[in-house]
This record gives C-alpha cells, structure tokens and sequence, in this order.
C-alpha cells in the first residue's frame, strides 16, 4: 500500500533532483498544480484543465500524515484509506472497543470519535520564492550557502504564516531548482466517522498487498470539525455513482512521497548499492523483532500491529525498488540517458564552464554520504529517531529548551515557529503509550546503535550508562512519567529549569546524544545535502536548457496531479483484467481459506446476499503513483470521485525510479463498490446519503 | 532449539580459541572424551567416570548433520530429536504422505522409510596427532604453515582411513594448540521408524522456542541398518523408566557446534560489532523473505518450512549471544581475565618473548577479517554457498571436476578422498527439488550478492549476464537438468568432458564464480586463518602455563561430555520448576488458543484421558550446552536414558562466549513423558517394548 516514507526517511536518504525527460511516456508524471500537464492532456485526450478545475482539485484533496485524502461532501466529509487512518483508529481502541478488528461507525455526528494528534493540511496556494532563497545564497561558499539557504526558508515561511495565519511551507523543487511556498489551511479537530474491520480493508495482508487483482475496502472516513461543529467545506468532490469503464480518463490527486527518476548514475549508485540496502537491512530487522514480539501475545500482537504493517509495507516497496534498479536494461537505459545530456554540456563551451562539474560533485557527496551513513543512522538520522514514543517526546522536550529561546532562523528547521501548532498537537497528544513495545523499540535501537557506532563508542556507552540494551530499555521506559501528558506540558512550560528537576531518566538520555546527533547532522547537511542542492541546481538549468521545460519535479510529498486511463494489462502471458468485483472477493476467500489475511469478517459473511455480485470492487489506471498516494482520490473528467487509490501492482514498485506504462498500475477502490458495501454491509444510510446528496446550487461562504 | 550451524558458518565465522580458566565455574565445560573432568566430577559428586563409562557413552552417541543422537537399543534404534530428522521427514513426504504435519510410525521394520541422503556417525576412537602437525609446519612462515597444515591433516585423514576404514577427520582444538584424530564408523543406511506431528514436537512455535517452561515432544527415532538388516548395535543407552529427580547428576553427551569463550577482546570486538551483526542482517534477511514466500500458498509454506525453521532458530540464539556481548558486566569481566593472563605474561621475559605478541596478531587479523568479510559473504563464504540445492548441486560437479584429478592433499579440503562417500551421498541423492523454493534462494543470493560486491563488480555482472536477479534465477532454474540424480552421475562419471557437452546453465553459472571464490578464500586461509592458528597456539601454551592444563576447549561440533544437576532457577523474581507434565502441556494449549504454534494435534486432544498427567513432560538441568547439542541423550549416573536435550533457555543464550550457571539451562524431553506419549497417544508397542527392555547379558560381536 502506498504510505509515504516518514519525511524522516526521506532526510536521511539524501535528496534527488528530478526532472523528467521532455517527451515524457505515455500517462508519465506527477504534476505541480501550478503547472499541470496542460499540453499533454489536450494532444492525447482533449482534455482541458481548466484553472477553476485545478483549484477547485487542488482545494479538495488533503493531506494527511503520511498520505492523503478528499473532501467528499459540504459538511467536512473526509475519505482515506483505511491504512493510512489505522494508526488513529488504534489511538481510539480502549478497553472493549476495537475499532482495528470490528469497525466502527458513527450514526451521528455526536458518535464521532475525536481523534488524537491527528492534522489535516489542504494546499491553499503555491508561491515562487525561487528569486528570495537565490539571493539569500549568492555569493556563499557550498556549506554557509546552505546554511543561509535553510535560514532564508525559514523566515520565508515564517513571514507567511504572520501575513496569511496560514501554514507555511518552502518546498525544494528539481531539488534546488526551484523552492516553492506552499501555505495550508490546517485543521486540527479530526474526528472519525466509519472505518470497516481491518480484515476487510486489508484483505490478503501481507501476501496480496502490491499484487493485482485485489479486492479490498481500504477506506475509512473522517470528519473535520471546526469550532465545535463539522466544517462546512467550500471545497469537495462529488460522488460518481455510475464509475468508470475501461479506456477513460481518470486523474490522480495526492501526495507522492519521494521518487529519485533524474537522480545522476553517482547518486543512483549510492542508492542501489548502499542506501537502499542499508534501508532493507532496518526494515527486515524490524520485521522480524516485531513479528517475535507480536507472537508472545495477543495484547503484543494487537500493540505492534501498526508498527509491522508499516514496516511489511516499506519492505515490499523497497524490494521492488531495489529489483528494479538491480535490472540492467533499466539501469542502461538511464546511464545513456545521463551520458546524453553530459555530452551536450560538455560540446558546448559555456554550458560546460557553467554546470559541467556537476556531476563529479554529486558523485563526491556520495563518497561522503556513504562515510556518514552508519553514524548517522545510529544517531536517528539528526532527529535522534529511536522508534520509541517516550524517547521522541524527550528529544521535542529537550530540544525545545534549547531551541526555542534562540532566534527563529537560527533554530534546527523542525522547531521553528512555522511548524509550533503541530509539534505541540503531536506532543501534548493523549494517545496511549505501551510500555512493553516502548521497550522493545528502544532495546531494538540500543542494539542497532551498537552496530553503527560500535559499541565500544563513547557515545554508545553513555548511551547504556553501563547497563545492557534490553536492561537500559526498561529502566528508561519503567521509570519514565512521560506517559502523563500533564509532565510534558509542565516541562514545556516550565523551560530548562523544569527540565532539570524533572528526574526523568529519559531526558538524560537524550543529553547524552543530543551533541553527537547535532554534529553528525551538520555533517550532512554542510558537505552532502548543501552540495547536491548545489550541484543539482546546475543540473536542473543543464536539462532545461537541452530538454526544455515541460517537465515535473521529483515527488516530495506535496499536492501533485497524474492523469491516466482505466486499462488492464498481461502478466505471465495472460491478461489481467481491470475491474475485480465482489464475487471475485468470496473466490478469493474460499481458495485460501483458513490462511492469514484471508478471513473475512463475520458480517460480510452473513450479508453476503445483501451485496450484488457484479458490483466493481477494485480497479487498476495508468497513472504515476507512488507510496504517499495512499488515499488519493481517483476523479473523472468532471473531478468526480470515481474511485480512492490504495495500493499499485507489484510492477509499479519501481517508481521512485522510472515510470513504465506497459505493466505498473495504481489500485483504487471502486466508488461503486465503496456505496455498494455502505449499503449492503453496514446498513450506513447517512454516510451513502451525504456522499450522494446533488451539491447544493450555491457555494457556502466559509470552510476549506 | 539447539541445532548446530552449518560447518560453512564456522569457517566464515573464523575460529576461536578457548581455553577454560583454571577454576572452572560449577558445573561448566564441554569436555573432550579423552580428558574428562574426572576430578570435578570425583570431588564435586563423588562420582567415577570411568574408562569403560566414558567409552560405553561415547560409541553410543551419534553424530546427525547439524546435531546429536544415541542408540537406543540392541537393534540400531537411534533416537534425536525431531527438528533435527526434519529435513528427511519433509524429503520423505510426498503427495498425501504429509510426515512434518501428520507425524508417523512404522508398525514393523519393512514399513520403516528410508532417508536419502543421511548418513551418521560414532566417534570411534581418538588420537593426538599434534606433534605430526607441528612437525609438517616447523619454520615456515604463516602462510605456508596455513597450507602445510591443511595438506598434513589431509594426508594424517586419508592415511587413517586406509589403515582402519574409517571415517577420519583431524580436528582443531584449542584453536591450534592441539589436533585430534577423530576415528568415525560411518552408517548411510538410516530409516525413520518414530516422529510425532510437528505440532507437538515443536509446540509453542518460535514464541516459545528457547523459553522455559516447556511442553515439546521434541523427539524422533530412526533405525541403523546395515547390509539390509537392522544393526545389532554392540553399544547403546538403556532407559531409565523412573527418570531423574530435582538434585540429581546428570550427563549430556553430544556435538556442541561452536563456542568462543575464550577469544581475545580483539577477536570478541569482531564477533560483537562485524560478525555477529552481519549474520543478523542475514538471518533477518532470510526470515522475512521466507516467511513473503510461505504467504504465496500453503505449498510454499510447506517446501519453505525447513528453511525458516533453520533461520528463526538461528536468529533467536545470535539475538541472544549478541545480547550478552552487548552487557557491560560480562563484556567487563572476560576484559579483565586477558588483561591478567597478559600481565602474567609480561612479567615473565620468557614468556614475553614466546607469546607476547599473540593477541596483537589476532587483533591484526579481525582487522584484515572485516575487510574481506563483505567479499567472502557475497561469494558464499569460500564454498559457494547460494542457498540454493541445485547451485550446491553445480559447485560440487565443477570443483570436483578441477579437484579430483589433483593430488590428495593439493585438493580444497573438502574435495579430500577422506570425505568421498560422504560428499556423493549427498550429491546423488534422489530428494525432491522445489523449482519454486530453488527459484527465491537464487533471487535473494544475486540480490544480496550486489550488496557485497557493488552491483557494478564484474563478477557480479557476470553472474548476472545481463538479466535482473528474478530472471537469472528463473532461467537458471527453469533451464536446469540438473534436478535428475542421474544427469549429476553422468557428469560425475564424464568429468571435464561431460560437464562441458552438458549445456548446463547452472555450471556456467558457478564458473563465473568459482575463481574469484577461490581468490578470496586463500586470502582468508593466508591472511586470517593461518595468523589466528598460530596466535592462539600461543595464546594457548600462555594459558596453559599461567593457567594450569585442565581445561575444556571451545566447541568444535565434535563429542563432548557435559554434566550438572537437574534445578530450577529464579526468573523475574519468581522461582521455575525443573520440570513440566503433560497437564502443563494441555494448560497452555488452552491458554495460547488459536494463536500460531499453540494447536495440538487432533488425536492429542481426543486422546487425554490415556495420559497420567502428571507425568514429568520437559525437564532443566545445569549442563553446559549449545547448539549442536540437539538431541543429545541426557543419562543418569548408569548412563541410561532419562532424556533428551532439545533446547536451552533464553538465558543460556549467551553460552557462546560464557557459561552461567544462576539461569542458563538446558532443557530435555523427559525419559518418562517421551515413553508416556508412545504408550498413550501413539500406542507404539513395539517401539515401548524395544526401548524398555533389559539388555542382553552379552554384547553382541559386531556393530557401532
């Protein structure tokens, strides 16, 4: 399934510069929505993307943490996956409600169940501060020139946030070509309304998931309030009740994560032989510590849950990452590629002077990203990320007290002013901690510090204060009270001196890495981050000048458009057809029966009769997704929801690095199907009747 | 559970010297049969092992690929554990036949099954041969005494096995310090006769594997024969009806694999921060891999079983040994036991001289060891290990085919005429191949091959040849004869010539290969291998010195003899019982309901009421043990049966590096709840009657 990688991850791998090929492939690209693929959707389907059309998209998708999402009806109706919503629906399990296994559905909106730490951001609008960050830097040696570049974004944003209330956000665009200001409306007050039993949504588990065909119900639904009351959205999409049919248009509006498609051979080296590895290593790891700890209970299981989906789910996407650059007809076609456009530069005299040394750049921080990386990643990536909720709330804690009394431009980019509502929602957040996971995390991080720092390091003893990881692990978690969310906002409050007479044995932890992580960071950010910024913005003004500039940016997990077609394909000599229905659903069901992740919800096997059989469940397109496009919405030409993405084929797992059209397809849900299981399973009237009301005639004067 | 590694791991691991400290801890040690601890067991149990006792137990024990085993009776029954015959249950099931899942019996020696491919082995007698070895390597510098060695103990092996027709291996102790003549009788006509479901042999699954208590049936019998008839086995264990009570002495004799309680720091800083990680990352690699392909269908999972068994076993007990090496205490404590072995050595200038310089040496050689580790991993550990049985198959076929023509001693070791009969046992066996299995192996090694080698290294493009890592495998695979035992015999038989006209792509394959294996492996031997033997020959002869001479070395999966008292011990501040009974097993059945590795099998639940259930099921005792232990027989004061080791608790983990006798423990099948289980739910008369009957007043003439 399509979740974005944690905008951490995406820090410690190191940023790509994308720019796509002129003539992109047919369906090819996720597109700005300040510059949407205007010409291509005219010359291939006659299609207009109007401004009104665009914004009116642009206005209804939303973002959620690690995904996205849609406005769906007037009243602040908002449609994800169930995936990308699980990690709030466990928040909101207690005692006997079980909303992971049961379900949940609210048959009013006084039924909602608030959900804690969750924001919802939708891109009002876009601004190029291009000019603004390129003054900042002129001038400036490699590491000032990121360090002022860092400065500039952030007072960039900070200023917008003072003169809109919105917030603001400076976004690397061809990584360093081009930094757009994107401003959100943000809304805080997200409650839920129906989510189907996991088992449904996430039927086949782990064996289907980034296979075709599916037939899942990976969708869940939220409503955002606002000042006590459901919002009352502007902007939002209707319901096409009719669907789609094999051959039509249809448009993706989501949030890709991070794709490296123009990533220079150096750098696509860098990330098949040692990035992506390195990742897998982290990734099979956890798999396995987390399927352990789930098999020693139930309780463990249902705690770790979120924890092993994730992380089975990065796993198979990186596996299909690294295949994919592992093939060698992939991997020359883009060497040539590469080749071509250097050749170019260097016939021509002034573009050679100009941007000619680029590549060789790139390629030195490579050979230094490499150096760092063990340490780095044994420090948590900068961030000092160790997995564990309680260690995360002692980094923001300690960090907070050094950071925020220093001016806002001269903070660590993550604790200025800009980002303050939703470091403090995520911090002050009720949702339950498990002590016994807490201590798996960290004795899993203590254990995987060791690796990478080796343990006979200064920092990694001090780390232990003298004790092994499994025994460090539990006098941190046992005798830490930063469960209590009343401590934490004793501490924010009360600064260092509150911090100091805390006690808290986690805090000191932290100290005692805060140093080294803070070096190590530098290191990145002075002699790898600042040079590929660099380096690749010279590359970006090689590729427009020789290719022109009809092209998209790498994904970054902001607001992008692909545009495609409903069509099947051939696998193994066969044709896979595009549309699965219900039917195929209890096929399914039947053929692996008593296998996990193949059994269907008690309900649906009661209610079976109350579904037509026929009805479309799952459907593949051609558009250019990739994991962050978790919950976006599937529109027609109209802009109407026709269905809601949740996964793509195991063919498509290679499009962090090229899109290919004859096999990779993006995995909606079917708005048919959606309605049809509504109706048929959850008897959800009022749910079916505000996704389907006619949209009144006028707009309403407020909300998103 | 407590099986060995493969024999390829401890080469790749390099080896360890270990001596024992002087005073050696209660109940520790892995002792050589040929220098038992006689005045431990004298002054701590007033008990004699005599030369009759210890060689009475010695050509009673068995050697399994990978663990233990015991006659058990007149007839040539051997008894093991199941985990450690699974691999033939799994070959010797087919079609409806399902062994692993259903279990079987053989009411009478004609349905006995035979096992392709097993052969076992009695330690027969014991030589020293260390002045033969020294003599072979006097004044030659490292490298060369590394080869002349190896040549020596080929020619020691290949004499020994002409003179008596026995087995002969010469086996490293103290790391270099001694070398043994191990003397076996070799059996290749082994047939199954006993093994319970899996379900119950292997009952709590991975969560509690390595745990206590326990309620495993983890026991299977098979039967020698020889020249069609069963053996009359000459020396065997009898049983003890009545079993062991708390406080008794016990016995386990058996093959612990490897242990290395006695490397220097340097070499222990090797295995805590390179080695030890890197076989991690490789077990979890393999886990989760497994664990994607046993999703596919309930065939996968079945053909895959073994293999994940193997790895989650594996990966439990590294976790473990890792765990304590990462623990300051005992890290601290072996740190301060070199530090005072070397200022012995320093204050004495004679010494200093002699040895002085050792554990820089061996310090040298991780050094150069870490360096080539990633290289010697890619290429399968200098044997060409892929995993795969078909490759396995391939390297066999082309180094023989280069080897055999040479002289004895000239020849990879392990192409030596000393381990012919063997080798194409194996080669020729007629066990099912699984394309699909075989297909995922060979896809994991090319993928983790890039990650060692670089993708961009020649010999891994040319291992390639041109096609990403599933292709190769598939047409690897797919275009292979090599499936056909007498295809392999053909080309045997031809030798060059057959291998070439055979249009095999699998021998092309390990062609590519098989000269920079070769390459990387002689730089191990000269520049690890040969630095370390003649280290810790030193290092050893200091011990020895400062020390004293009654000492255990490490474990070498050779025979060993352990003893201690069955007791319980205290956890989490809570005391546990020695023993469990079959109402435990039932209790936590109920318990652990529905979950994975916690159901009975169906004639466990229908047959109850046929079991006393307080019948002693699983049993801990204070013996020092590892893995390789597996199946040993644990044996009362008269040497009889009163069970069967099949695991050791998570606390006897860290065994490798040091014996602890507050927690560790080692966990049998009790001899009682094994005979209860025959009696009641298999209802195994024969096989009751064979085990408990008294011994004949006369040996028999001939047998093991």
């Amino acid at each position: 399934v399509l979740s974005s990688l944690a905008p951490a991850a995406l820090l410690a791998a190191g940023v790509a510069l994308g720019v796509a090929r002129a003539a992109a492939a047919p369906d090819e690209g996720m597109w700005l929505f300040n510059k949407p693929p205007a010409k291509e959707l005219k010359d291939r389907y006659g299609f207009e993307a109007s401004p009104e059309w665009m914004e009116h998209l642009q206005r209804s998708c939303v973002r959620f943490p690690g995904g996205s999402g849609s406005f769906v009806s007037p009243s602040g109706l908002v449609m994800t996956n169930h995936h990308v919503g699980a990690e709030w629906l466990h928040k909101l399990s207690e005692g006997e409600r079980n909303i992971i296994r049961d379900g949940f559905l609210a048959k009013s909106p006084d039924e909602e169940l608030r959900c804690p730490d969750l924001d919802l951001r939708v891109l009002w609008k876009i601004e190029d501060v291009t000019q603004a960050i390129e003054a900042a830097t002129a001038g400036l040696a490699t590491a000032q020139a990121g360090a002022a570049r860092r400065k500039a974004m952030t007072q960039i944003e900070s200023d917008g946030k003072q003169k809109t209330g919105l917030e603001c956000e400076v976004v690397t665009l061809y990584q360093g070509g081009r930094y757009h200001l994107y401003s959100y409306k943000r809304f805080d007050d997200v409650r839920l309304v129906m989510a189907p039993e996991m088992s449904v949504a996430f039927f086949g588990g782990d064996a289907d998931n980034f296979e075709f065909p599916r037939a899942n119900l990976d969708a869940t639904f939220f409503r955002v309030w606002e000042n006590g009351a459901p919002l009352a959205s502007e902007h939002y999409l209707t319901w096409n009740q009719e669907g789609t049919k094999e051959g039509d248009l249809v448009f993706v509006a989501g949030h890709p994560g991070s794709t490296q498609r123009l990533n220079t051979m150096a750098h696509l080296k860098y990330l098949r032989d040692v990035q992506l590895p390195a990742r897998l290593a982290s990734l099979w790891r956890r798999e396995v510590q987390l399927a352990a700890f789930s098999r020693r209970s139930a309780k463990h299981a249902e705690n770790a849950k979120d924890d092993l989906f994730g992380v089975q789910n990065s796993r198979k996407a990186m596996t299909g990452q690294l295949a994919g650059l592992l093939d060698p007809a992939i991997w020359n076609k883009k060497a040539q590629a590469e080749e071509s456009l250097r050749k170019a530069v260097e016939a021509n005299p002034e573009w050679k002077a100009k941007w000619g040394d680029a590549w060789d750049q790139v390629a030195a921080a490579q050979v230094t990203a490499k150096e760092l990386l063990p340490r780095l990643s044994g420090l948590g990536g900068g961030t000092l990320r160790t997995g564990s909720d309680l260690a995360g709330i002692a980094v923001h804690l300690v960090r907070m007290a050094e950071e925020l009394p220093k001016a806002n431009t001269e903070r660590l980019r993550e604790y200025s002013d800009a980002g303050r509502d939703s470091l403090l929602q995520g911090l002050y957040s009720p949702a339950p901690i498990h002590p016994e996971l807490e201590i798996e995390r960290l004795e899993s991080y203590l254990t995987r510090m060791a690796e990478f720092l080796g343990a006979d390091d200064p920092v990694y003893q001090a780390a232990l204060a003298g004790m092994s990881p499994r025994a460090r692990a539990e006098q941190l978690v046992k005798n830490s009270k930063l469960a209590d969310v009343s401590v934490r906002k004793a501490m924010v409050e009360g600064g260092s001196a509150a911090l100091q007479a805390g006690n808290e044995p986690l805090l000191d932890f932290v100290r005692a890495l805060d140093k080294p992580s803070r070096e190590i960071r530098k290191r990145a950010e002075d002699e790898v981050q600042s040079v590929e910024r660099a380096a690749y913005a010279k590359i970006a003004a090689a590729k427009f000048a020789v290719e022109g500039d009809s092209v998209y940016p790498d994904a970054t997990f902001t607001l992008r458009l692909s545009y495609g077609t409903v069509k099947g394909y051939e696998e193994f000599g066969k044709l896979v057809r595009p549309y699965t229905d219900f039917d195929y659903l209890y096929a399914r069901a039947t053929e692996r029966e008593g296998e996990d992740g193949f059994e269907l919800p008690e309900q649906w096997l009661a209610k079976r009769g109350q579904l037509k059989g026929s009805t479309p469940f799952n459907f593949v397109n051609t558009c250019d997704i990739i994991g962050g496009n978790s919950g976006s919405p599937t529109v027609d030409r109209e802009g109407r929801v026709v269905g809601l993405i949740f996964d793509g084929n195991i063919q498509s797992l290679i499009a962090g690095v090229t899109y290919t059209e004859a096999q990779a397809r993006a995995v909606s849900v079917d708005s048919r199907g959606i309605l049809e299981a509504l109706r048929g399973i959850y008897d959800a009237k009022g749910l079916v009747q505000e996704l389907t009301s006619p949209p009144p005639s006028e707009p309403r004067s407020r909300g998103n």
